[in-house]
């Protein structure tokens, strides 16, 4: 394990040296998103597009690890497009979120049912308390791009987001981001 | 512990919200710059100015914490400013650096005794892996600011470096940066 400088590309999110990554396309978000039969007009009409894309650089036998995600602005009927949503399966551990570019919401909820946002934009370090999840959502009309850095055992855990949301969506009414409640929560 | 956004300057690493900070002036320095006389000039002449300044985003029960690092360019004879360089105490720690303005060299070393640099410049992300020594050097005319990352419990190991210095220095030779092994070590 040797030390490495990684460019990271503001506006897209490349890395010049990574150790992996995947993307999310439309069709995994059916039934996360409310307005379904939007979801299927935009898959009939722009494809199976890309929402969002995680590059990682995990070094074996390190701690920490870092790594980008770049997501697509649009929207699914009032709803922003949005990364999946997740706590973390270690509960001690946090994460910190540093936005490159574009303009977005972090969304996110305490076990006990606090809910709390914070305003993505260039310059702005987003401090993940653990056992809270969070969810990113571009709230802008261009790419959202934002560093990520937290331990390497934190580990997913997209089961509970995944069975029934979170407690607020985050929608665009009249061309202004707002919170409501997610009926299904 | 809630969630939290913080604005930071990258010109000049101040954030907008913080927890604690430190700045290291150049007395402080005796004994670690080669040319004692420089030093003492410099003092003399300019007074204790401030090297660098540390700024840190610390929640007590988080895992991962960050901040910023500040240095001001310069030289002492032919050294340039840098920090005084440390392993941590943990030696299954690691941290990340990413660089905000300015220019400088990341000096790394490992306790068997390799040396590694990393170019440190805005858009770049330096990885430092676990029980890698590590001293920043701000080898440009800019001030130099960055934004890293590790966990709380790293700690910090400041004597080894301290009672020897790092195994090479970091020279200005006719105005390119240059290393040249430390004599001391």
């Amino acid at each position: 394990m040797l030390p490495e400088g990684v460019a990271i590309d503001p506006l897209t999110g490349a890395m010049s040296s990574s150790t992996g990554e995947y993307s999310k396309r439309l069709s995994e978000f059916r039934g996360v998103y409310r307005d379904s039969a939007a979801l299927e007009k935009m898959l009939a009409e722009r494809g199976d597009i890309e929402t969002y894309r995680v590059v990682e650089h995990r070094q074996p036998g390190s701690d920490i690890f870092f790594g980008t995600t770049t997501m697509a602005p649009g929207k699914v009927g009032y709803e922003y497009f949005m990364t999946r949503g997740h706590y973390h399966e270690r509960r001690d551990r946090g994460e910190i979120y540093y936005t490159q570019s574009g303009s977005g919401l972090l969304l996110l909820q305490s076990r006990q049912g606090d809910v709390r946002t914070v305003e993505m934009k260039p310059g702005t370090c987003a401090f993940i308390p653990p056992d809270w999840a969070h969810r990113s959502v571009n709230t802008g009309s261009a790419t959202l791009v934002f560093v990520w850095c937290c331990n390497q055992d934190a580990g997913h855990d997209y089961a509970e987001i995944a069975a029934r949301g979170m407690r607020q969506l985050v929608l665009d009414r009249n061309g202004s981001v707002t919170l409501a409640p997610n009926p299904n929560y």
